[in-house]
């Protein structure tokens, strides 16, 4: 089972039928926005409708088009407009500025849409007899320039292969806790299937709805829940590709010292080594217990300091997130229609996630509640926890209205060690502010820039930053790469990693090299060369 | 500080002043051992001394030993006849058979101790110039040939680099609870020097004594606490290497969705891509309580199924090993004088090691033995556990005296998923006993073969076997050569790896293939050959 396209947003994010994510209190919310960005109203900005858009002709001509439909049936090759303005770009603020603009440049030659793996590798033949470029895509919630149908260099075209008809669950070794399903299967699809036998993944990234199996892995993607199911690389049990080489079956063991491990080259490859059509993981019991709760620090420090604690002492939680003041004081006055707190009060909210069973969560629950009072944080109940997991989806849906407003939101993520988490948490709200204020777009303009903890490890933890800003009308994009340029930098002066778990895609080439260093760099190059020598498969993501 | 290698047995394990490890037990030990391989009395199969042994000649000319000497320093460039031996080979049962037989032609012609990583490199380039092979070796504790100094096709020869000069502990991050050490160091001064500042990195294997950091990180090893510690490619945190294309630091993040992570190419590389100089990795504070204790079985299948339960509901254990009736039977034998227990009991030892805190350690006892009881394991005491403790890096002592009294004896590992560990168990027993029984070296004659679970996962574990034989005189390398053989076939026609700790060397490369399939091996084989693409690094060994 697949999702209807056709009920989804090409152009934005998720349902067009959107829950209301503001409520009753929207007005009130837009003005409080207004104020806090320094303008006094906000601007109509609507998307361009896709029937005012030109596409670029497809460069299929009738011949190609008859031998992709002879090799997997008519239905399943697609070139009409929207399904080639859907998969034109992903779903990143950066994509957004491009496909409301109706810059639809990226759009795929054409859409296919295989059900196998050997189907798989006859698109991918024909792709090296023809000179298409091959763009694998799941279900294309990118936010890195992750899925852009972009055409390498000498590439006649860019085909996208679109994942989401292989997506059956196929088998469950219960003894094992190992699934397997084919990659293109959708979240809930996944996590339905697996329930209805007692299991979950427990992978659910804010993307969950809408993501796919292979998408999480392509990246190394975590769920908000990693603490206690991994992230993909650590969940990920095996793959199955489909490469210009052939199929390549990685090895499947709990343990292996037979060399470096396939698995861990797939686990971040962005669709550069092969589509991945297939994945066994590790699966747990469903949860007897899920509690989710809230606690209230005045110290930003101490906070991360507890979650440290929490982590080091190895109390079993499903997740820790801790806001730092300004984004507790955002989410606030979201919550309270547009009354913020006084200005004085620098509160963090951190939230725990428990799951398991009954009695291990009640101990988690108690050993976590020590050390968290032990370093000032105070119990705010179960509401904000509830609530937060309640609405952990929607959120994204806040960004398409902003969109339409002269709103621009963007989030971007690192990971460093502890002692190094202040340090660098400040330099990147310096320098995301410094940037934004650079130019404002009007007098008086400002942008909003807060972070929080979203994962955590034993010697250190995820930063995730948003940054709100009115948009410079006409040079929204330079504008982007303005504060983008300025945060990343500051990610890689100060000891984070590029990202966390969105990935490189486009967006993050620039800085790859100096992450990885040369030596590095060319080790992915070589794999890269030796698989797919014609760089057929997704060009320009993950090497510059 | 390194080890005083006069002190060590070139040709066998350890101190020459070793432990007497049978006490005063000893000559019914044997008795009952000879009895037990269907001998009438055990032959006296003594090593040839080193005096005794000519060493194919150094094909290091004055001109190169000159410039080495110069490039490091003339005491640290050595090419005599101790030297020489000592880093012919590493510790396998296999290695042994050549050393006691003073079969030598695989000694190095040089052994090198350089003592920063700018020497490393200068060594590499000096054998790029003159056409040597360059074997990086730490402690040579290797079971899998992994430090034969083998030339590779066209070299003139080849130079061993021992680490063991760059053994200074660098730093410790309190914060982030990450340490950092030259490659070289022998695990108890790395311990010492942490736990010194009360920290640990837990990675205790059979070889702790006699190996090094880097030692450990090159094969993927594991020590006995894994469960607790993790494997080296879980506690490594970033590596940094000497290459011929220069010096590489891999990436030293706790998560990165940047692409694949190097450090998983380095956990695993056994010296082929880069002599590991520094390495950086997790470190715990010295846990407060361990809890070493024994627990018997009247059924394996239940007492396995006992350890899957206590893996995947999550009970932090430091250590689960679990042994077969035989492996039992062989060691309550030697425990008891050479007394057998009767010989329909067929009872399985479990050994479970708890690490950690006071409180947790407490909780785990008791959610372990609810398990264990559940499963029909019965409470057998501290005593088991703390004897097996106390020994635990005595056992490789009993392979020497073994070997002079005709008696061969060997180990090898796998790993596989829960639903599949006794059907392969089975299968490489059978194998085992098959291959031992095709060709007994004399009438009457039969071997021992036994295993135990030594490392345990959520979704499966490693099976560790021992086999005990009378050597077959004069083809003692063609009778373990069948032995390994069958074993190897059985595991992975019955889907486990060819190694869960020990690695690939030049023992299992008949094997690397079929288990990695052959695009898997063609990545590894593209990145040596993007770093080294003249094969001075351990040439012959991962890659076939």
């Amino acid at each position: 089972m697949s999702i209807d396209r056709s009920r989804l947003r090409w152009n934005g994010w998720g349902w067009i039928e959107a829950p209301e994510v503001l409520g009753e209190n929207a007005g009130a919310i837009w003005g409080w926005m207004a104020r806090t960005l320094g303008l006094d109203s906000l601007p109509h900005t609507p998307a361009m409708p896709l029937e005012q858009i030109v596409l670029p002709p497809s460069r299929l001509d009738n011949n190609e088009h008859g031998r992709l439909a002879a090799m997997l049936s008519p239905e399943r090759v697609k070139t009409d407009i929207y399904e080639r303005a859907f998969h034109a770009r992903g779903k990143s603020y950066h994509d957004l500025l491009y496909l409301r603009a109706g810059r639809l440049d990226t759009a795929p030659d054409a859409v296919v849409y295989p059900e196998t793996a050997s189907e798989c590798l006859d698109v991918l033949r024909f792709c090296a007899e023809t000179g298409y470029a091959l763009v694998p895509y799941g279900g294309g919630s990118s936010v890195v320039g992750g899925v852009n149908a972009t055409a390498g260099i000498g590439h006649r075209g860019a085909i996208t292969l679109d994942t989401t008809l292989m997506n059956r669950l196929l088998w469950i070794d219960r003894e094992s806790l190992v699934a397997c399903a084919q990659a293109g299967i959708y979240g809930p699809h996944l996590e339905d299937a697996l329930q209805a036998e007692g299991y979950t993944l427990g992978h659910y990234p804010q993307s969950f709805e809408f993501s796919t199996l292979g998408g999480w892995i392509a990246p190394r993607g975590a769920g908000h829940q990693s603490n206690r199911y991994g992230k993909a690389e650590e969940w990920l049990v095996s793959a199955e590709l489909a490469t210009p080489r052939g199929l390549w079956r990685t090895e499947a063991f709990p343990g292996s010292a037979a060399g470096p491990q396939a698995r861990d080259l797939v686990a971040g490859s962005e669709g550069i080594l092969g589509v991945i059509t297939e994945a066994a993981f590790k699966i747990h019991p469903v949860p007897e217990v899920k509690d989710y709760r809230g606690y209230i620090f005045t110290d930003f420090h101490a906070a991360v300091d507890a979650t440290r604690t929490l982590m080091q002492r190895g109390v079993p939680t499903a997740m820790i997130r801790l806001s730092d003041p300004d984004e507790t004081r955002f989410y606030s006055a979201l919550k309270m229609g547009g009354e913020e707190p006084d200005p004085g009060l620098r509160l963090c909210a951190m939230l725990v996630g428990l799951e398991g069973e009954k009695e291990a969560v009640e101990a988690s629950l108690a050993a976590s509640r020590v050390i968290i009072e032990q370093h000032g944080g105070m119990h705010f109940g179960e509401s904000l926890g509830e609530s937060w997991y309640k609405g952990r989806f929607e959120t994204p849906y806040l960004r398409d209205p902003m969109l339409d407003r002269g709103i621009g939101v963007d989030t971007l993520e690192t990971c460093t060690r502890w002692s190094n988490i202040v340090p660098l948490h400040e330099a990147v709200t310096r320098a995301i502010h410094e940037a934004m204020a650079a130019h404002p777009p009007f007098p008086g303009a400002h942008g909003i820039c807060m972070a929080h903890i979203s994962h955590a490890y034993h010697n250190g933890a995820s930063l995730y930053f948003t940054f709100v800003l009115p948009r410079y009308p006409d040079s929204e994009i330079e504008q982007w790469l303005a504060v983008k340029l300025s945060a990343s930098e500051a990610i890689l002066e100060h000891g984070g990693t590029i990202s966390h778990h969105h990935g490189v895609g486009e967006d993050h080439l620039p800085w790859i090299e100096r992450e990885k260093g040369a030596i590095g760099l060319e080790t992915i190059r070589a794999v890269k060369q030796q698989i797919d020598p014609a760089n057929i498969l997704n060009p320009g993501k993950l090497l510059p």
